[in-house]
């Protein structure tokens, strides 16, 4: 576990390859150091080219980390992130419009859909360790003026299925089967798990 | 839902029976407006009085608001909460010693236990609406030495069951299945469908 490598890791430095307040706050609960880098990654891959949502974001995860990572001249640890939500095998992205966010919150209303996130590491020295978790989400059926007073709120607009479990949104989820902070942002068992076996390995 | 609510209950007195920062951030995530106010009420219950451990949060967290309401001359909403780690169908509390927090971690370490929170609604005209929810939280196996690096960070002390799942103890929780905020101290999506239901039958 990573509690007991904590006091090595506030000499590192770890860049996290994101601007969402989200993943910066649960490195923040962990007690890691970091700076947030934001990449230039293009999120343009070819959805259909995958062979399933935790492949595509494993995909973007490590394209975001990897950009960063080519900018930085001294980094210990690059940590870089994609999260989708995944209803029917269909992902869904961040909403372009109101109108979009509103037709996304209806298809979710009253029924289960996983949140994919996938996270690539990248060590000083290259080393890459890239890993997905799903967790499932069951939303309460939500009316259409209920939809209508929370996409007033503004918070739909800049997350992947038009909501925040951490905000206002964690009102419409009745109940969750996986890792809270997959569907935040950031998988933090599986992170933690996976830092430290990098530093038990010397790689960090 | 709430969410349709929430520009009229802005202007309502709605006071938490909590000192507990965990409970004042899930309300303040609803978008909820509110005092705290501590409760007077001793939670000394016996345990073994109660057929479950939710009859027992429930009598608890109703006490509690009862309480803060008996002391209160003017408001439309008192809150109270109390919320136990259950393992084996043995009761966890706050551990009154770091050594006691030792021995509850080392009893939750690789295992699945329950988190059951009661909350007591209690609005003006003296409506009260009791009710529980329970989470199942599987935890990592955790070493002595993670055990004694978690305990040092100081979390553990206040907490039910040694534990914040917001914070470092996160990392140690490897899934959940219900409601995150339950395990937090204050079931999110419930406690909105309760003050909707208030709302609705104009109690509120």
């Amino acid at each position: 576990m990573i509690m007991e490598h904590l006091p090595k890791l506030q000499t590192k430095n770890i860049v996290l390859a994101s601007q969402s307040p989200r993943r910066r706050e649960i490195l923040t609960l962990m007690g890691l150091p970091f700076t947030p880098v934001p990449s230039q990654f293009e999120e343009n891959l070819d959805k259909s080219s995958f062979k399933s949502p935790r492949d595509y974001v494993m995909a973007n995860a490590h394209g975001k980390a990897a950009d960063v990572a080519a900018s930085q001249t001294d980094y210990d640890l690059v940590i870089g992130s994609d999260t989708v939500v995944v209803l029917d095998g269909k992902v869904l992205e961040k909403p372009k419009s109101e109108g979009e966010a509103f037709r996304m919150l209806a298809q979710l209303s009253g029924r289960q859909h996983t949140v994919a996130t996938g996270v690539s590491l990248i060590a000083k020295g290259d080393t890459t360790r890239t890993f997905a978790e799903e967790t499932s989400v069951w939303f309460a059926h939500l009316s259409d003026d209920v939809i209508g007073a929370y996409i007033k709120t503004g918070e739909p607009m800049d997350k992947a299925g038009a909501y925040g479990i951490q905000g206002r949104g964690g009102a419409l989820v009745r109940r969750i089967e996986g890792c809270y902070f997959t569907v935040m942002g950031l998988p933090m068992h599986a992170l933690a798990r996976e830092i430290a076996e990098l530093c038990k390995e010397h790689l960090l």
